[in-house]
């Protein structure tokens, strides 16, 4: 059975604390969304935000192959007429074929909130959505508190559906706005409402299950029936558990957003609902070639609204199958199933097993062996490398996400660890108040007994100054290092409460044309600890030419 | 009802990927979990790891006035005795009341994992269930894979759990180790193992429900029966959906870790398990007065595990009741309840809103307010601190969580910004490669025409050298400075694939005996950028002692 994915990162993934996504980043992460192959997408609301309605008129150009946009707005004021309604107005004008009207079906909100009366919510519901139908849009009406409204007074909820059916509305979306409706209350209400509105419209004599409208001028007619969506959010942590349990309940078009953000605690994690319909529960929502791309899909997205990917994160995370406890990596080089519930190419992911103190000295066999297959579990230099990894965690490093750093000190441990080069002085000058290009950094670089390179160079900032001046001293002797680049860094306090004079961590990714590597360093000067990442990251790139690495 | 909270934070938790706790760490969170009043503490596997042995010598010493703490590690091998076996013993020395042993009911596991037959797993975990009760020992079996095992072959797991509750343990915890199961599933089958375990065992004839022991060498009996328990995983992103069905469906002890770090994407979150249990679904789980500390637990647990704590966590996260659509902050003004599904002081968090361009003016004026009561929407004022605040935005700056910097700009707009000093000049030194105190900053520092101070200072790197020496410049006008401190620092890279080139963005939180505020800086440069969070903060210290606020 095929379920609608409607999208609404742009937009109430928009709503989300920390998020301000640029109007270049809205139109990559529509493109990646079609590519991936989402139904809908609702990019924003054009009537209450200027750069939303510019949004609209640069999407309206891309050529998109399967979704189709929306326009987000909320009905018509009350007491006002919908068709002089300003925000009606730029949805319309927003140029989409699907529209998203939004509306109260809590009494509460009504006579509270918005302050009218209920007849007239219903009235301003009907009107809105009949005058986008007279302007020839196919319209989606969300609920707004549905739940609420549906267990504090339900044939007022239930008569606020209706008017939205009888006013041409295609899609009804039952919203848990407040995320509070725990998945067996969202359930029994989605099949109430399937039982009193959605199949007894259907069966009306009067009930025209199509509906029409214009393209280029010309009258058509699309094959209808009133679709049953939901639209969760994760304040109770269970966004996924009760689009699922609306799903089983017969809804069939589900809202979410990529990485599940959105305002407060975020909207269902669509990356985690299409893995569990599609993959755990065997409905159709994405073209099934395209599953493969959910991880990156994730990753893109989260890089394009500037958010720091959350590894945890099921199916699509770093940490989804990464397997850290002995006895779990054991299990998983038996028998991959016995601690995976999918097999993570099912989703573009993939398996790792950690080095760490749980994991013991096994995992560390297993790396040391890639440099030395002779090595048996009772070798000096396995317990010697063991040895140089506590002492250097008891600093604060970690070695799982720094392959690169750990290989170099296993390397070590076995005597194989070569000096590609020496820095014998280096010096940082930074300017006054700062302006671009305001660090300079003079280095000297040694390799071997006799060569050497002095290179002085500038940079925004120390770091950057240092990196410039190294990596131009280190082409002399070895040009591979051009083909290299650093593609991630990253920053952790440790111990922020120290304040200024806090340990930092610093994590680089480095890339050349067939390898990507990571490397650490800490120290309480953020130079210091950018600095030895960076050594390890030039000399791993030199390491992996040599061939070093078996893998 | 009550339902037991078992927490295994210090167990399950520590195998979460990036987590490596310390023992000082793990006896803090101890008394942290014991003073909010979890029923057990699952502090480590002192067979396997012998730093968790050291940890329960440490612990055993702790007057816990609520919590139980309980050793946690697997039956003995299959072909061995349990009375010789290694990890069992140090379980026993480890010298807890309660243990929890764990062993396989996935007949796939038996058979190709640890490669016995049905037989001798049964016998493993029965004899070694039996060996803790003859230490006078109270056994919690912790059932593997269970779920997989159910679906997979019920008789051999339901045969599984009767040899568990035949050897005498008290409570049968029904593992979820994969994280794959639907919550549906997990009911269905908690319903049975009720049906078909749990009540026939009660009501056999020769069923005993006491349990003997012995404290003090005194002999002991204690009323029991089987009690069912659930352990989730979030592989699906369904670990708390997934425990509240087993509760719904019969079962009495939930496991779970603080902020839901554990092996892989981690365990069901403990903070959203009970806030849905006690506060949504009237259940008891802690002593209701301690409710309101379940916000402060999650970030005092957050910090001893190292772990950048996740804001939009439900309940407890700093989003979970900050709203910054515009309609959305209208309702919460007019009536609370409109867009918050609980009362957020009721687990300890409280309600904010946000100055956004999607809240937009409305906001941003309750902000304003507070430093002139007499703006209206249109003051020229309003638009001028609307349009700074927009500039900045768009160099990467964000207000949301830097309401020291926002205010000062505030002030700004309003006229009413005051020059309390100037920096002149400054001037950083970096010594050769690094040692402690190994940068040098000096600086010039004007206040009003007349006076200046010149100071310099060393320090851990350029941003803590900086630090020192300012406030030091600052204090000899200001002596108030003295009165206060950085408490927390943190470092945003916005674009991390322009690697060390990459802006950064500086969080600086501080303190003084009454106040808390946060201030932002952002550059290409990481000391440019620390720098001017910094002399925010100094600055917005001294404006709060002139009494500018008005909250």
């Amino acid at each position: 059975m095929k379920i609608d994915i409607f999208d609404t990162t742009l937009r109430d993934g928009a709503q989300s604390p920390g998020i301000s996504f640029g109007i270049e980043d809205k139109i990559r992460i529509i493109k990646l969304l079609d590519e991936f192959g989402v139904d809908y997408i609702e990019a924003g609301n054009p009537g209450s935000n200027p750069k939303d309605f510019e949004l609209f008129k640069r999407a309206a150009k891309l050529k998109l192959k399967h979704a189709k946009l929306a326009a987000f707005g909320p009905t018509c004021r009350a007491g006002t007429r919908a068709d002089q309604d300003e925000s009606l107005r730029k949805i319309i004008e927003a140029g989409t074929e699907y529209v998203v009207i939004f509306g109260k079906s809590w009494l509460l909100h009504v006579e509270q909130v918005i302050k009218t009366s209920a007849e007239e919510n219903l009235r301003i519901i009907s009107d809105s959505i009949k005058f986008m139908r007279e302007n020839n849009k196919r319209v989606l009406f969300d609920a707004e508190h549905f739940f609420d409204g549906y267990y504090d007074n339900k044939d007022y909820a239930l008569e606020v559906l209706r008017s939205a059916a009888d006013a041409g509305a295609e899609i009804i979306i039952l919203c848990d706005t407040n995320g509070g409706t725990m998945p067996d209350k969202i359930g029994e209400a989605v099949r109430d409402v399937g039982a009193r509105i959605a199949r007894p419209l259907q069966s009306r004599e009067n009930y025209e299950p199509t509906i029409s409208y214009k393209e280029n001028g010309r009258a058509m007619r699309a094959p209808t029936a009133i679709k049953l969506g939901v639209h969760c959010h994760d304040d109770s942590g269970l966004a996924v558990a009760g689009t699922l349990e609306a799903v089983k309940n017969g809804v069939s078009h589900v809202h979410g957003t990529v990485n599940g953000i959105g305002e407060r605690c975020g909207n269902a994690n669509l990356c985690v609902l299409i893995a569990n319909l599609q993959v755990k529960l065997n409905y159709k929502c994405v073209p099934p070639e395209n599953l493969e791309n959910l991880t990156e899909l994730a990753r893109l997205v989260a890089e394009h609204s500037n958010l720091a990917f959350n590894e945890s994160t099921p199916f699509v995370g770093g940490h989804a199958f990464t397997h850290k406890a002995g006895m779990h990596i054991d299990g998983v080089n038996k028998l991959p199933g016995s601690f995976e519930h999918i097999r993570p190419s099912l989703v573009g992911n993939s398996r790792s097993t950690l080095v760490s103190e749980i994991a013991g000295k096994a995992a560390l066999l297993n790396r040391v062996r890639l440099f030395a297959p002779e090595i048996d579990k009772d070798a000096p230099e396995l317990i010697q490398a063991l040895e140089l990894i506590k002492s250097r965690e008891n600093e604060g490093y970690q070695f799982e996400n720094a392959e690169g750093s750990l290989d170099l000190l296993i390397l070590e441990s076995l005597g194989k660890r070569r000096k590609f080069f020496t820095v014998e002085d280096f010096n940082i000058k930074l300017a006054e108040p700062f302006t671009g290009g305001s660090a300079s950094a003079k280095i000297k670089v040694n390799v071997g007994e006799r060569r050497s390179a002095v290179i002085e160079a500038e940079g925004d900032g120390p770091v950057n100054a240092l990196d410039i001046a190294l990596r131009k001293a280190l082409a002399r002797f070895y040009p591979q290092i051009k083909n290299m680049k650093l593609i991630d860094y990253k920053v952790r306090v440790l111990d922020s409460n120290a304040a200024t004079a806090a340990k930092v961590r610093v994590l680089i990714e480095s890339a050349d044309s067939t390898h990507v590597w990571r490397t650490i360093g800490v120290s309480t000067d953020i130079i210091e600890a950018s600095w030895r990442a960076l050594l390890d990251s030039l000399e791993y790139k030199l390491s992996l030419d040599e061939g070093l690495r078996l893998d």
